[in-house]
């Protein structure tokens, strides 16, 4: 390793969950990662210590001009014990595209994924090993620096925290009921929609929250311009499969760039499918929906790797897609990806990284 | 008074800055303004304590879906010793309209005024009396509940701090170059740009570092749609001059329905002007800019009040405006509205609140 970072112990261990009702995010390991910027010194300081409270400055940048931005990975623990990374070398690039649109100081991609494998390496006892289960990695950065007024700040706080998480979908892979949002819009060309940052999410919640009062579990998101081309799905991104063809939105600005999007269509293409980053309209899909074309469509992020989709409802109108049961694709997908991640099938890519 | 919160005083104040190096929003008073929302009590526990820092779970909502909202308003002292704000009420109504976008809870309006009231009647000693010095009010609220998953939150803080701050423009009215922004967007319908929230601030800072590097003090931002209305001015709303007509974007929610800007419409009408709130494209901006009909630019906000403009560059094109000088009416309601709001006009519209 390049890095070496101290550690300082916590002296209190918790408690660890039960792994039978672990949910998602809402309990925290015994230690995390930080490092913190000044123009000075730049990144500097990146130590591992006991999860606790920040103090923070009330006029902290972040508070009020949410200069923030944040990743998402999970380690998992194989059946002969190895723990295991997915592709955190994306993650690392991911949060160079954000940083550089978000005016947050570069950091070095190769120190980021040596932070994340020396903090799950602290506490990898952690590590939930019952099916489904993992420990969720959260590195995320905040502007700390205490002033008001519009400009990027000069002080900042890289962290990692830790969350040993449960399955998703408590069920399995059920196939979820998706609103296709007509009134609000997440991204449009020239803003935000590429970057893993809090503003984006804000502005997300208030059509999560519509969407659930309708009885459904996730939106739909369309171009913010011409609102009729499909983007993504809440905090994933959507696959449809129509006739022979796998069809997924571009990379061009407005989405974010999944890595289990990228893993998917790697992965599709290998299986020698054909698979297209194309604009498709929600009329295109509508009309495959009811004409028997559409055969399968999933949304995909590191949450619950392959989520189909069961229903799409659309100013009214609704569409069941294979009769609202998972697709063979579907499955096929998460048994492979999903294995992968667990160490189960066999990495021909280089895609898993042990701790 | 409806509301009376306790207030528990600082043992050590600091000491007051010098009235001559005021600069903005890095010198924080005594005391802050602090209330407390959970599920079960609602907003409850106002009250005002020492300045001091936040402790803050590293999982709580605000520093990872930047669930969170702003305001800003000034109290200025009177010669006669009074401590005025100017319309507050626009401010709590806004942190309505803002709070209902974000998912974040209600607060009732009165005590919103009441709190801002409270906390710069404790400070009041803190509030400069040269002229163009004054108490910079920040009303926040932040989501501090700890959990990673994209919902609304439902433990929040909100807070008021203060800060003593020097006129925005060191030299005076000074005109502004202003940059044409053809590559960022600031906000888009569907989207959050009429709530003041984080976020928006976050997304704009590349395009300012930009028109920085190019030596313009700030951006003129684009409809996000088709990229040739003009929206506002980086933090303040746009007005132009063109031959009779001022002219101003309507309230379409796309911008910041800024407090100044409400003021100006009005003074203007008051004056018996002609004011138009309408869609207007760059193009005709620029046509009025060289055949010398555009005769006065100006943005407004509660940093600077009215701030001239005079240079608009876009896709290497450039107009002066009024020679780069200030124009008679910015002036006269740069005199009006400073004037009113340090109670040397008379206030016949009852905009001014005493503390
Ligand atoms: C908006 C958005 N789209 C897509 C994704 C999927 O990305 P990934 O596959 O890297 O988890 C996420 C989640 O991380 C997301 O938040
Ligand atoms: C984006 C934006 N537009 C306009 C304004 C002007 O609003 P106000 O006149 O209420 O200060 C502000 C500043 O508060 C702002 O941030």
């Amino acid at each position: 390793m390049k890095y070496n970072f101290p550690v300082i112990k916590t002296t209190h261990p918790k408690e660890k969950p039960d792994p039978d009702t672990l949910r998602f995010g809402q309990i925290f390991t015994d230690h995390m990662f930080m490092m913190e910027y000044s123009p000075e010194q730049g990144w500097h300081n990146g130590r591992i210590q006991p999860y606790a409270p920040l103090q923070l400055d009330p006029a902290a940048a972040v508070f009020h001009y949410a200069q923030e931005m944040f990743e998402g990975l999970k380690a998992y623990k194989s059946k002969d014990g190895r723990v295991l990374l997915f592709r955190p070398d994306m993650n690392a690039r991911r949060t160079t595209n954000t940083n550089e649109r978000m005016c947050i100081p570069h950091i070095d991609e190769e120190l980021f994924v040596e932070a994340i494998k020396a903090v799950v390496g602290v506490d990898r006892e952690w590590i939930p090993s019952k099916k489904g289960t993992s420990l969720y990695v959260r590195p995320f950065i905040i502007a700390d620096e205490p002033f008001l007024g519009v400009r990027p700040a000069d002080h900042f706080l890289f962290m990692i925290i830790l969350s040993p998480v449960g399955p998703y979908y408590e069920g399995g892979l059920a196939p979820t009921k998706i609103y296709v949002e007509n009134e609000f819009v997440r991204a449009t060309p020239g803003g935000t929609g590429a970057a893993k940052i809090g503003g984006n999410y804000a502005a997300s919640l208030k059509s999560q929250e519509k969407a659930h009062e309708s009885g459904y579990e996730q939106v739909l998101w369309l171009d913010g311009v011409e609102r009729k081309y499909v983007e993504e799905i809440g905090t994933s991104n959507a696959f449809f499969k129509i006739g022979d063809e796998v069809v997924t939105a571009p990379l061009t600005g407005t989405i974010l760039p999944g890595i289990t999007r990228d893993s998917v269509i790697n992965l599709l293409k290998q299986w020698g499918m054909k698979v297209s980053e194309r604009r498709m309209t929600i009329d295109e899909v509508f009309e495959a929906g009811k004409s028997g074309k559409l055969v399968e469509m999933f949304a995909t992020g590191t949450a619950a790797v392959i989520s189909p989709v069961g229903e799409l409802s659309w100013k009214g109108e609704k569409v069941t897609i294979n009769n609202g049961e998972i697709g063979e694709l579907s499955q096929k997908l998460y048994d492979e990806l999903y294995g992968l991640q667990i160490g189960e099938v066999e990495d021909k890519l280089g895609w898993t990284v042990e701790v």
